[in-house]
């Protein structure tokens, strides 16, 4: 189950990598439901929050009507950044997945682990290394591509 | 002049507390000029991340018309969650000029200290403590008529 709902976080990645964005999606699932999806728009929205993170829970929180995302799942390619990361313990998002490592900037266990401080007041269960080559795969040759360019 | 443009936050903070949202006001300044305002909208946009340093760090990039808020300088009145420091570091503000400390969420210091780790590829200057009695009462008289209600 985990593997494809992965795979449909891969796909918005996908829709980044092709408007030239670094290729990170994400979806939310919600009682077996996507209820909510979002890739990088950094660039493109010229906004440095329009992470593919930020996008999905605000999209979430409008289908639910509210901002707490309770009982729901988010599947991410990259593991989330600070903000995003924050984004998720505030919007009370029971599960995480997460595709990838992120040896720069992640906040869920690899430079800091934001999401199971004893100081704050939600913790969230977090899976690592889903379809892990697969969303490793998009980004180096998002990259090499860049490169080339 | 820190003064000056915390208390600018402060009026942001009342017209969150006036519309019954937990009252923290932010501004973004840009060469002695406000470029964005922003005050807490969670519960009336029941949107998790409409907190005020995220809808003034989205309104100055639309201004400057890019991600990238350089020569940019924050004034908020409460410290910010890990969310919105991660938004901080993300936009490259220079410099976070801060009211009062949040001991239970502030990631500038206070519970974790985003704004300063080696890791990460920006560093934030951050001032404590200006105008903060007037930012702790705001706070305080808020929860106080809350737990009246």
């Amino acid at each position: 189950m985990d593997e494809k709902y992965m795979s449909l976080a891969l796909k918005e990645a996908e829709k980044a990598s092709n408007i030239l964005e670094v290729p990170v999606g994400a979806i939310i699932v919600h009682k077996n439901e996507v209820i909510a999806t979002g890739y990088n728009m950094r660039e493109s929205l010229k906004d440095p929050t329009a992470h593919a993170e930020i996008i999905a829970i605000k999209r979430a929180s409008e289908y639910l009507n509210g901002w707490r995302l309770i009982n729901c799942t988010m599947y991410v390619t990259l593991e989330p950044c600070p903000m995003c990361a924050g984004a998720i313990l505030n919007s009370r998002i029971d599960r995480l997945v997460i595709g990838t490592k992120d040896y720069k900037m992640g906040c869920c266990g690899t430079v800091i682990d934001l999401l199971h401080n004893s100081n704050f007041n939600h913790k969230v269960d977090t899976t690592f290394g889903v379809l892990e080559d697969e969303c490793k795969i998009i980004l180096k040759d998002f990259f090499k591509k860049l490169r080339k360019k």
